[in-house]
């Protein structure tokens, strides 16, 4: 062992962090060695803390802190159109745009054949339970264009097809502050595609 | 705010860890709450213990477990060769070599105007303490070949010249596997300067 136990141990935790190293982890753990006590503690209660003041919201399988969450319960917003998202994270970066104010749904990962993540894993029966319960008039799909987003986007579009509702996608197109002269050829593509009259 | 407050309260946290930025913290946070409530305890105990179980050896002034250090106790070691380390990490990473029998001294820091640090905060004094007591035959300077680490050492060379010992510092040189053909001019010239026999 490299490390005294106790750091060791704690390297080897922060290791197991999406996409941090070990050489990274030794780096957190040195930054924290020089910390106070009180803000390691203070660390500490805040990760151990973490599953317990947070829990899934029974309507739109998002994290929060209350059940149902803050959005779900809030009357204000259209509870006719969803917005189906792969996690909480992209649920609140869309509400960071302040543009939205319909309500949410939390797929919980997409399809992935490669990872072996298959249709039954995600939050698809809780969706279909809503569509019928709520009366929804659209729904909005806004997972990653990616292969495994597009993918679950069009078995979606499939599944779903019986209710008869609005199913649309995000636009697919250059993003702003882009160079034209670097964007690959399906973006390109996308652009052309579904160009907009001005 | 974001995100809801027990969650945003440890993005915040993970923000403060050298080179996260929030966006990383969100992805830590949210692997996090995927985790079995068991193991965030495991997380918040071990960082919560860091402090505790950690001090500083009182000779070397490295971060260890037991005061002296192993290292400092273990008498195969060659007390009178001290290696001069910026912090406690250089030092595993030497030692990890298996290639040094000497002891160490951790300077803390290096000298940088840019940051403020002058040599007072350095532990310089506790290593003229040590020249002084333990009858110090070489002094390897193993800092970064920064212009903070050579600076650093030549500052050191120069205040510890009355004491005639022996001073050296790390080889400069090309690193092994790298491409001579990529190899900045300074590490080329020093490659030139410092050229070995064969």
């Amino acid at each position: 062992m490299k490390f005294p136990k106790s750091i060791q141990k704690l390297v080897d935790l922060f290791s197991d962090l999406p996409s941090v190293g070990p050489k990274t982890a030794e780096r957190y753990v040195f930054y924290l060695l020089k910390q106070t006590g009180e803000k390691l503690q203070e660390f500490a209660q805040a990760i151990a803390e973490l599953k317990e003041k947070t829990t899934v919201c029974q309507n739109c399988l998002a994290v929060t802190e209350s059940n149902p969450c803050l959005i779900c319960l809030n009357n204000k917003r259209k509870i006719k159109q969803i917005c189906v998202v792969t996690n909480t994270q992209d649920m609140l970066t869309i509400e960071a745009t302040k543009q939205y104010n319909g309500v949410y749904h939390v797929l919980g990962g997409v399809i992935n054949t490669i990872e072996g993540i298959k249709p039954e894993q995600l939050n698809i029966k809780q969706l279909i339970g809503r569509i019928k319960n709520d009366n929804i008039e659209e729904m909005i799909l806004a997972l990653n264009p990616t292969v495994e987003g597009e993918t679950t986007s069009l078995y979606l579009a499939k599944l779903l097809k019986p209710y008869k509702l609005k199913i649309t996608k995000l636009a697919r197109g250059l993003p702003m502050g882009s160079d034209l002269q670097y964007a690959d050829e399906i973006t390109l593509s996308n652009a052309f595609k579904y160009r907009n009259k001005l």
